[in-house]
């Protein structure tokens, strides 16, 4: 069960309003990096874990991940609280309106009008959060590695979300928030790691022919070799020959099917064949100008469908 | 620049249509661990990407990931490829092909009705591909670990596949395409520890007091200790006191306003007060069958509005 | 801030694995109606509220609600959880697996195969949840109504689940939540009701002459009068001709252009007419069968473009 | 059936072009709360209604409302006529074209390059209309309330975009459709009230231990009663250990697993158990920079994986 | 099998950084009519041809899409590389940034704050591409056709490009891809016409009846005749009575329901029933200002729920 | 102005429930190629239509799919009426009740648990609607052409379901629809074909010396060739060498840097630089299972960060 202290887990001091760093900082309440992408993805994965010391771990980060979405939450409440009674009690002339919610440096429009000035979970662009970004698939193998790359890119956002305001509290909780984000990172690759092993993540063993190959597909001026296709381990493969049909194959691909399939198959094929034979007349071509090289094809042919 | 050869990379060869079957590998064709959004992750990198063994890689495997896209995609193609006739040419009786689309072990029908058995761009599902599964950010410490984790889950989700049909051509194209998905993870670990440092990812230190506190958030009977939350490196605050207003604050949010914005909200404030001592009659109380407690507080009331 | 105690807020029993169930489950879990749309809804309502009755009911609410879909989730992960074992360590025989995950009665091959019988953010259908269903837009007595609207659809939806279960403990869980959305309901309906006036919404007044009418838009046999169109404060208008054009004017729409504007436009509707003196071949004619009607027009024209 | 006459239910009489304003209109175009939303809600309520009453009134009004997403979007067709031309015919330079669509006071680019300075079904950010915003579920007495919520929700859109212009044409045209949302709560509220009892909505009663409790989930310095919580009729619980487990259980999830099954969760919880008794090197630790904390765990270890 | 060369389609030279630009760019790159759609398109459809012409054309063109969508990534690439290092380098002043990313002509934020100055699969205004956008369904004389347009609007977007820049690289870049398309729609116009007959798609023939006639249903003022609908082809309707229920039955819906299932529905009616008879008090009215003409039903009333 | 008449466009008569069949419908109503799409793109397209007979024409054919919505939306509703009392009342026991709605030949647990058996604007896959499928963009040459491929895909579908039933009056109804889009597509076309010249579509010229080339992008056996790639018209490139760098440069990409951008791309560079003379332990071996190939790289070394 979830409970709620109206403290936050850290201070909220604004110095003025602006609701254009507010739409900003939207990237970190409702954007993909943000910190419902974060509490919702550790969330879904406590409730389904039974290992007890994931679970419990996953649901401690869930939580604070939760405080933090009300941390960034109440910054962004704080920029656009200036903004909030102008355009709903009218104050404002309509044109001094317009400026201001449309004006350089405040591309603040949409929550605005839609949103009230309020605290929407989009993020900067207007775009709804989706859980299309959670990428949780129940194996922790690869959940913890998702987590943390999930802190990884989250510490990131944060880090030029600082380097865009230069007001110190906005700057002082946002380091606070991006601080965490490492140390989130840091408990999850110590769960991972318990993990013994970790790696080739799940159960099924790779195909020990592929499992060491590089295939050198991006050839041309610039093709480099580093610890990443060369070296002991590594079979480093660019003869396109040898790329394709790695089986051993003839490279197709084939089904066997039944009679009844083939007769349908080939009504289908026959009625909806593009005969290479024939050089037809097109709608382009009776669409182009005429004269032009496009429409010549057809000029002075006479059509008998 | 893509060129593109007739023969595949890996070799297909199924046994029989299984529509059912290819709406399963639909997940590694158009679904969020899927070939697709392999291929556009490392390629999006590539493009903007300025260190040359990086970017080289980079392409290297989207290259890849675009023909394995091609591999699941035809074996999608030809499981479905007896199911493309009888709808399109209408030679079944109506009853049997709704039965074929509709029956038990083949959850087919969006497949058939709407993409003509052909290979479409969704997740087993039915959901449409959508780059919001693409968590790209352009800093390589972040990405590099992202494109680990993407590698992992897409691992996991070839061995759930293989674990789901006894084809065996099926069987071994996934093999091959689940294998890769291994090698290229360890490309990845090898670019990235080759950036030194890359922990914590970006330039930004994070703040010392917080870098290496773990907050027991979710108490209860199952709170366990491991080295993700205990240990030298770790601070651990279970004090619920200590876990909230970090900083020392007041744990409050506050932005200094005009005081043209303090008037606007404090009209605002007035005309929609809630306010609290007033029990007024409401809409689910006038809605309420007589006699039940719901409609209790309304009961004989004469409103005067 | 929030915490978590690792009680539920109800006890949840299950008898028996049921993906199937755990499917039909999700609506509630990530669906619309779910307890993830009712606890953004609420919190991203009380972190830019300003009244502090309302912001404290609100987040009262909210951090319920996160409560419930812990609930919920469980048991969604309980009723999954007897799948989780074979897929992951492929113990079943593929046909068997292939079986459990596309039979009859149980669609939860997408819950199985991408989500490993876990607890993912999307509805019964696969659809993952956006924030597009909330409807928040920082404005009480929309917000108010808003939220009861919601919680009575949510009331619904549990309805339904609880009349497909007959395992009693998930029944009794279910109507735990069904009832929680009835007296949530309450409490929004004595907000709403202590904002004095909350209607008509917001603070502009509309236009006298159109707030009582009631245009009689549909027409023919089946239509219909009741207190919605008929009374005293109605103006109920049939006439086809004074429901168009209702403020006097022509009913077209113009607008003002410069003479630049004006020319750039003449360019465009010269350069893109559709001519109606003129009945040119096209497409379809060229690609109809020879001797049809689609044909006809023209046979035998000898084209010059 | 419908039928479309050219005269509009209300004269757009537009000053000048404004593609800025055409923008911000779009939120009542292609916006979750506007026109198209409110036509679909209420005709898809009328196509599966039995009630006859109900489906006249509904049919009524989402013709009204297919009406005036015509009024709406000949508004913004009116706005943007003057940009029309320009980009499609080429006649402003390169660097005053790029001016005009990306300049201050007008985020208009994704309108005019993407859709010709024309109408699309997006809202002020460019988000493509979702049936996700339609809050349908077929059951009266929560879509009624859905209804008054939305049309409460539409009024206060159209009033904030009538506070941010001053062309009077367009003002009085935005009245007339903010106007007629107020109208149509009205009758969407006597549809309602005139089912006897319509709460709660549906039919299968709640619990009545849990239909007037009120939990007091969020606590601390804030605290508020008000009718929503205090009175006769409810019953407000802020002991925590009264808000959690409220069935008298033990407040945790169980499911009775078969042997099979739990011999499978077995394999997997062993293959996955992240070993709490150990303090393993983790990836971090191998990326940190020499020196600093985050590495100190790892140095001089020797690894013997 | 794709391999790549590390050599554009076309050379990329850029004058100088302009994120403003790369962010319109971005429609041809991750917009609905850019080049990973066309790419995917063509790819899919390839995927499953049986016609062996038409599957070699496919992939000649979707793997020309290919490259082009390299090489449109690659101009925005090189437009926004100068803005990558600062923000991630954090060398500007706060505010400089701030208005950087801001500033008027440059709606950059979201591709600079979220995506690092990358190349993400977005359109101009910030939407992640969705497969959405691809309308293939397996039948090529819709699917042609479908090819068809996209080339004819892809082309369109382009035109429009160019006449927003005067990077004379940028532009010469753009019209190469351009032009491009305009070749690709001639291929497939010459695909589809090869198909014989092609007109109507599929095999169906429609009902005589209906398949040439044209319902006038937008009357009044406006009304105008063309070879869309006038000429010996044509039959033309404008009487409204001819033109609902034009089957010759009375326009209703009916369906024949079983015994028990009519019982159900007379339950679920029932207790549904808006009562046309009775003029409820509602929750508009309770909510009215006093005195107001919305209230006066009320006033007075004494309620007795 | 709409009206609307109760009379359909065309009478529905349905045998019995079909709940499996209902949503196998929803394709064409709340699907990609269905009614809301068509009435949507060409109303969209007559709003900001200035061509007279143009607007007029999008105006008729978009009322008329207006009322086409209705009719396959009456379909759908028949379908499901028998099945809307049964869950609403819960007069089935809960049993019998999952088994309706999840058994076999039935996808419709969502439409009926979600949308209470209504006509929810989804497809057959429960994907709700967005205008992402509509492809407007404001030009008629382009917009005509995407109308005569939306008519021909809708035909197409239209066919399928009428493939997959057997109810008369269902199959009926759908020949209606199905045959109107036959007409619709013919005056698409006639409209297309006034414009003279429509092809190219736009204004601008491609560059001549690419606008009729082929690229053979695709190579080995099963090359082709035919009138979309041979004749007078083309020319025919297949020399890798001659599809690279076409413009004749190096086929690379560059920008000019300011020197500050290039300060900072060098910190950038410097900071996240894989190094290539470096083969660094990595996650992934720490993470391997000791004794197996992916672990030795690491084996026995001392790792001093």
């Amino acid at each position: 069960m979830f409970a709620h202290n109206k403290r936050l887990q850290y201070t909220v001091r604004v110095t003025e309003s602006n609701p254009g760093l507010a739409n900003l900082l939207l990237e970190q309440f409702g954007g993909p990096q943000g910190e419902l992408a974060a509490a919702c993805r550790y969330f879904t994965q406590a409730l389904s874990e039974d290992d007890p010391g994931r679970k419990d771990m996953l649901m401690d980060i869930a939580t604070e991940e939760l405080s933090h979405l009300e941390v960034i939450g109440h910054l962004v409440a704080m920029l656009n609280k200036g903004a909030k009674g102008p355009l709903a009690e009218g104050i404002d002339s309509e044109a001094e309106m317009y400026r201001k919610i449309n004006g350089a440096g405040n591309d603040s429009h949409t929550t605005q009008v839609l949103y009230g000035a309020g605290t929407p979970l989009i993020n900067s662009a207007g775009v709804p959060w989706t859980a299309a970004y959670i990428d949780t698939i129940g194996e922790p193998t690869a959940d913890l590695r998702s987590n943390i790359a999930a802190e990884a890119r989250a510490k990131i956002v944060y880090e030029r979300l600082i380097n865009c305001t230069d007001d110190p509290g906005v700057k002082e909780a946002l380091t606070f928030l991006m601080t965490r984000e490492v140390a989130h990172q840091k408990s999850f690759e110590k769960a991972l790691y318990s993990i013994e092993p970790n790696f080739p993540p799940g159960k099924l063993p790779g195909d020990p022919r592929f499992a060491s190959v590089y295939f050198n597909m991006s050839q041309g001026e610039g093709d480099m070799r580093g610890s990443w296709n060369q070296g002991e381990q590594w079979m480093f493969v660019s003869d396109r020959n040898e790329q394709s049909a790695v089986d051993g194959g003839d490279g197709l691909a084939s089904v066997q099917l039944k009679p009844e399939e083939m007769t349908a198959l080939d009504m289908l094929a026959k009625r909806t064949q593009s005969n290479p034979t024939l050089d037809p007349p097109t709608g382009a071509e009776l669409g182009a100008a005429p004269g032009t090289d496009q429409g010549k094809s057809l000029k002075g042919k006479t059509i008998t469908p």
